[in-house]
Parts: structure tokens; sequence; C-alpha cells
């Protein structure tokens, strides 16, 4: 049995976000061909290059850890995916795809706020200052893009007809 | 098959968010036998209490829409769970389990979080406001315990000896 410490947490945290930011930027491609509105188009696209670099990013504190980058299959995220995948099925061509996938990706980025705050904490406590700069600007990033969506989803719901109620 | 309404995706987030919160309910007692710290006992036991309430007012929203409070299986909250139950399973009765605790309890506050808001979001467009106000209630509480969970991991951490890392 592996020795239970905090940089072993650590270790399983960081498979488990590695993993899902992958499943991610997998995912983005499809929600971009989705989606309606331009912005919310423009809106995937940016995140899907700051996944990009978000992956880079994990892979630099793989190896502050002394770890080679590796997956670990994160539930988590496949259950919200699962949800979203759902939600592009049901509301696909509709008026209410746009709203449907804003819904599933703050809820991706509200997963990912949890991780990176998990892992800020634990690399805080580690020690480990470059890792926390590392997946603090993740994090900050992950902020935004909630930010962004929540923005997106409100101009969206004014614009939307009554006769969509 | 059904039509697609603001008010029938309202109701599809709301009948998963009434799994999510019933499906919390019974895992926090689990959660609170885990804990070692007296803190956050008393921080489960406290979530716990506002869970039954939360509960109860999604049952008003329900109501609000002339629907009878109905669960939908929420593949989102069940693999959050399921690494939270990993997570118990690896860590019982190590000095890490109530940093794994509360990584896993803030994973489910976030999901929560981005649920609510959408439900607030939808509800306003529909121009529920009696909806809109219990939404956000809930959603105010949900931000809150987030905050005191991750307050309680800073104090913890700070606690925690160097021997752990």
């Amino acid at each position: 049995m592996k020795e239970l410490t905090l940089t072993s947490m650590f270790h399983d945290t960081l498979r488990d976000i590695y993993y899902a930011e992958r499943k991610i930027l997998k995912t983005l491609p499809k929600m971009m061909r989705a989606a309606q509105s331009e912005d919310l188009r423009a809106a995937f696209q940016k995140h899907a290059q700051e996944t990009e670099v978000q992956v880079e990013r994990l892979q630099e504190v793989f190896a502050l850890i002394g770890k080679r980058p590796q997956a670990k299959t994160c539930p988590a995220i496949d259950g919200i995916m699962d949800e979203g995948d759902e939600v592009m099925d049901t509301y696909k061509g509709t008026a209410l795809i746009d709203a449907g996938l804003i819904s599933s990706a703050q809820a991706v980025e509200h997963y990912e706020m949890a991780r990176y705050g998990s892992l800020c904490l634990l690399a805080q406590t580690m020690g480990n200052a470059d890792a926390v700069a590392l997946l603090k600007e993740t994090l900050q990033e992950e902020e935004a893009t909630d930010a962004a969506l929540e923005a997106l989803a409100s101009k969206l719901m004014v614009g939307m007809s009554a006769e969509a109620a």
C-alpha cells in the first residue's frame, strides 16, 4: 500500500484534474459546433486555447513533484460531461441550445474551480511556491471563464423572446 | 416528444438538483462520522440542517410551476459522490481525512452553485420572482458553505505538521 502523505493526495488530485482537462479539450469542439451564437462559439474557442495551456501547466506541475504526467479516471467530470451530452442531444438545433450549453459549461468550470482551489492549498502547505503560482494562474482563468459564461447567459436570456417561456 | 421550452428546461434542471440535494442529505451523516475535527463535524451538521430546508424550498419551487416534486438521476452528483467515497475509503482514519472530506464537499458545493445559478437565471427569464427568491436564498447558502469550508481547510493546513508533507 502506498504511503499517504500531502504529496500523494496532491498527486492524486493532479491526476484527476489532468484527466478532466484533457476530456474537456476533446469535448469543446463538439460544444463549439453545437452553439448557435457567434459570441458563445468565440467563448468556447478562447477557452479551448486556454485549456491547451492549462494542460501544459499541469505537466509542469507534475515535473515539479518529480512525476510524469498521468491521468486518473475522474468519475465527476465523466458525470458532468454525460449530463452535457444529454443537454446537447435534447436541445440541439432549438432556441434553448445555447442556454443549455452555457449551463453545462458552468458546471465544468465550477468543478475545476473546486479542484484547483484544493490543489493550490495543498501546494501551499507543501511549500511548493512554483506549483502554487502555476495552479493559481489556471484557477483565475477558470473563474474568469465562468464569469464570462454567466454574462453571456444573461445577455442571451434578455434577448430570448417571451414565447419561449 | 415533449415540447421544449424555458419552463421545461427549468423543470429538468430542478429535477436534477432535487436528486442531488436528497443524495447529499443521505451522504452527509457518513461524512460527519468520518470527520476528525470537531469544527468540520459541526460544519457538516449545520449543512445537513440547511440541506433539509433546501429540499423543502425545491418542493415549493416545483409547486410554483405546477409540478409535483420529482427527482431525475443526476450523473454529475453521482460521479462527484463516487470520488468522495473513494477519498473516504483511502484516507479514513489518517491525518489527511479532513482535508479530503473538505475537498470533496467543496466539489459538491461548486456543482450546486453552478446549477442554482442557472436555475435563478431561467426563473428570472420566465418572470417567476417567487422562484428566483427561493433559489437565490439557497444559492447564497451554498456560497457561504463553500467559503466556510475553504476557511476550515486553510486552518487545518496551518495546523498540519511538516512531517505529513
